[in-house]
């Protein structure tokens, strides 16, 4: 039996029609990588609530690897997101209302967590295949950090790996944000997929610098 | 008899293999618009003979329609742009090894032409097609502007008209940009089509701002 | 008699309620600089009557030179402006509610005009003096551009020169502006007096590269 | 007797003559704050040297307060550091030609340390006095946040409270790096002024979000 590749993309917020990251996990549904299938499922831009039903697909799924995907309007490459931060801090409302500011996702839980995807090899594979990507040093406060961290907390201890990938507005998007700059879906999908991949069949990350200097 | 729409684009410069104006022009080279059939031309990127050669094809092709295209690296969408000025001021060498500093393009020409193309009526189609799109007030000091103003300035008193759109890189070049926003071929290709045919079917430029407070 | 350095900012506009540019000129009125002495006056943020200001000025002052300083928010540093462009089009309204789009500064008038100041004196000046400033290719579409066409038209063929600077936010219009760069009063001041020293000085600019590639 | 604010500033890297944290860390030094007193030491822009001299200058003066500022060239404003995480990975060499690629700060500790400054109240006293500021979520991953980290590890369990600041380059240095914002040290030593007394007078942080939503 094929191991399970949980991907999970978001619903539309912040007044869009359309996220790029559930259009993207959604055509990855289904899809076989390296002696596993693709699980795409949509979460809701809502805290608390998306992380209820991240963990329902994970007890269901039990997937081997979980990559949550989200956007991240403004940015050019699709980002690796290195830690999750264990803050909500909503600069804008989810989709509930809910603002909340400097509330813990887990209350009790570590400041942060490290994602366990292979994020150096996975940024160096990504611009290999001529697709703009980068190593992030944060995954903001919001609803994609809080999934971020929710899911690494669910994944503390387990044999499951996981982590973050934030992704660029669609053209279509972009054209309704001057000067926002934008990845075609195909791109996107493409460069998801061999994420994917990478973190399926790298045995450990590479040495590469993928850091700030402030 | 169908016009011919001259469509110029630029071999790489600055360290690129590519020139993603060429891949794109070459792309649409023969095609047929609305009455009209395009030409794709190849320009150096150097100082004086990127402009002998446009003027060849011009005095060769006849065209009623001379839209030049050039790589602006680190922009995020397709430039309609508004303005060239009578200054080579180059940052970097051109191909040929030259760096003119505050030269006239042509000596004793007005201090700028504007496009004669409908630039707002472009950029609202672009962005109504969900391609990102923008009018821009400077095309730089480079052989862009240089090609730019040359032309405008043969087309001056002419019935035919022309401009100048600058585009992104292409993802390939953009992964080797850390930072850099990206388009794909095929959008470029599709926007510089649809920038084409409403050159061509537009009758006067709508009154739709595209200014820039300084 | 000295001659007269005549030395513009504007009033406040688009939501702010101070401008910077009137600000620093007019803490340099009457201030006496290599063999002349500045007049500061404030112009109407208002396109035509921002003009008419400037022209009754000029009609009363017979300046040697004319400076207009202009807000730039968002911009870094002090820049020195190559080339104004015969159009307004005005992505926000002005002061007295007009938002002209697409229509020329002076009809009929040329494209533009440069600047007949020594701007890569000035911009080389200001670096060595430790004071950031860059030579821009554009001062936008709106008050700004309009004032210093309208300048550059009133001084073709007359002996005196003329120019435009833009200028960062304050440290305190920035405090409310996330993300906005800033200069100090006191280093703009600083700036423009140099700037202006530079101009009286210089007998011919000097040949130095402040192009853009796009 | 007063209590010690020890207040860190490093020496010049990556090819500056001068670091603006050392230039007003120093410029406080010995100052009288609310019952308190600023200790001002220099640190080297070394991985592990840095925190061997805090270390030891912290146990020398055991002081209430400890607050290390760093040089991050290219932002606009005073950055109150969130959080710091439990990596080095240096893109380019420290002061010592090392760069650790992936390293742990402490071997074994925790992912992160939230900083245990009043970062809202802080950020939002320099926004009413003027001085342009914000809430950052990544002081990056070079000898800053190296410095950070362990400083709060060194914190951890201990009564007195630490945290970072970013501060933006000089004017001098912006002027050689075109397009880079800069603060005058004046207002960067008022703002680290104000920034202590907060946490001197803040009894808890202030509920308003410096979130960012990637």
């Amino acid at each position: 039996m094929s191991k399970i590749v949980l991907l999970t993309g978001f619903e539309p917020f912040g007044g869009e029609s359309v996220n790029p990251s559930w259009e993207a996990a959604n055509r990855l549904d289904g899809e076989p990588l390296v002696g596993a299938v693709v699980a795409a499922r949509r979460l809701p831009c809502v805290f608390g609530e998306a992380l209820s039903v991240l963990r329902g697909e994970m007890a269901a799924l039990r997937p081997a690897l979980v990559v949550a995907v989200g956007q991240a309007g403004g940015r050019p490459e699709l980002s690796l997101e290195r830690v999750a931060i264990n803050v909500d801090d909503a600069r804008i409302a989810d989709n509930a209302g809910r603002r909340p500011i400097d509330r813990p996702v887990v209350p009790g839980g570590p400041a942060a967590y490290f994602s366990s995807l292979p994020i150096k090899a996975q940024a160096a594979a990504l611009r290999a295949a001529g697709i703009p990507a980068a190593v992030s040093q944060s995954a903001g406060t919001f609803v994609c950090n809080h999934v971020f961290y929710g899911l690494m907390h669910a994944l503390a201890g387990a044999p499951a790996r996981g982590g973050f990938i934030h992704i660029p507005y669609l053209p279509e998007q972009a054209a309704a944000h001057p000067g926002a700059p934008s990845m075609s879906l195909d791109m996107i999908v493409a460069g998801l997929r061999l994420a994917l991949e990478t973190a399926l069949t790298a045995t450990e990350d590479i040495v590469e610098t993928g850091g700030a200097t402030h």
